[in-house]
């Protein structure tokens, strides 16, 4: 999507080479008519798919997950970070681990809002290592329910999430994949 | 708003007299169609203010805001919950405790997305005791910029936040205002 990879060009900052800062257009700034024009975007990649609900993890991918879902006129479901594990018959909840934040938390979500009928397409801001998003994958199942699809804004293709996910069949669609980055040098892949 | 009203009263679950469950359309589950309709009423109703900038709580807040910082085409800046202060010239802070949920958090704004000519409108899903309001308007103090004003889409009214809010002279727009409830029976105030 050009005009996103067009706007990291502009303001995203680069802090290694393997962080990227987005925190003025995605993550604590949010620019909204770009939000917009991210979610049409999934909206019109994964049309037809039969998907029933948008999925997305608290919180940095909430903004670009109900775009998305109102361009579909689909309900969006939120998946909460709990810091612990809860015994509940009402609640799924998978452990997440992130390297590199070094924290855990258990990913959860109410079995109210999740059948086996539904399919559901899981939207977030990064793809990296994918344990985020590998997390949502394993809770969808725990529920029977079905993952649609995967997709990111940003992706850090050198990192091996998109290998990860791809590998077991899933589409990703990733709207600015980064091949590699250095200081005021981002190259994408197209 | 009529249509939030209609909608707490069919899917809001009261817990016990000062507790309402929405998590099938606002917090853990989210309706985009209704979140739309009441950025769009936020929308008209704080227009012609001059306001520059929609601020919302992490995380709960963000879809309201989102869709009233998309229909008045301003940025959105989402306050973080941090866990603990940090000691950074380019961060706001400030301690919010939240006496219902007994615990404390800083929230947190990057220096570089307010200045002094801001003028904030502060969006948020809950109003009861006024702590997460509170401390939004101190965080924005701290970087001289001004309040326009704060919605919301529940008012409990019966709790003290409203009062701490209005007698400070601020404009307090709640979609939904209750008065009292208890199980199967809510009563708004007009």
């Amino acid at each position: 999507m050009k005009e996103l990879q067009d706007r990291i060009k502009k303001d995203g900052i680069v802090i290694s080479e393997d962080i990227l800062k987005v925190d003025s257009f995605v993550n604590h700034q949010v620019d909204p008519t770009l939000m917009q024009h991210v979610g049409a975007e999934f909206a019109e990649h994964f049309k037809d798919r039969g998907i029933t609900k948008i999925a997305t993890i608290e919180s940095s991918g909430i903004p670009p997950a109900l775009m998305t879902a109102q361009a579909m006129e689909l309900p969006l479901i939120i998946l909460k970070k709990q810091p612990s594990a809860v015994l509940n018959d009402h609640l799924y909840q998978t452990e997440v681990t992130s390297f590199t934040k070094e924290t855990s938390y258990e990913l959860t979500l109410s079995s109210k809002f999740i059948s086996e009928k539904d399919h559901v397409l899981i939207i977030d801001d990064f793809l990296a290592n994918g344990e985020a998003a590998t997390g949502a994958i394993r809770l969808i199942r725990k529920a029977h329910a079905t993952v649609a699809g995967i997709g990111v804004l940003i992706e850090k293709s050198f990192q091996p999430g998109h290998e990860k996910l791809t590998s077991q069949g899933f589409d990703v669609y990733a709207l600015a994949r980064i091949g590699h980055m250095e200081k005021d040098k981002i190259t994408f892949i197209d």
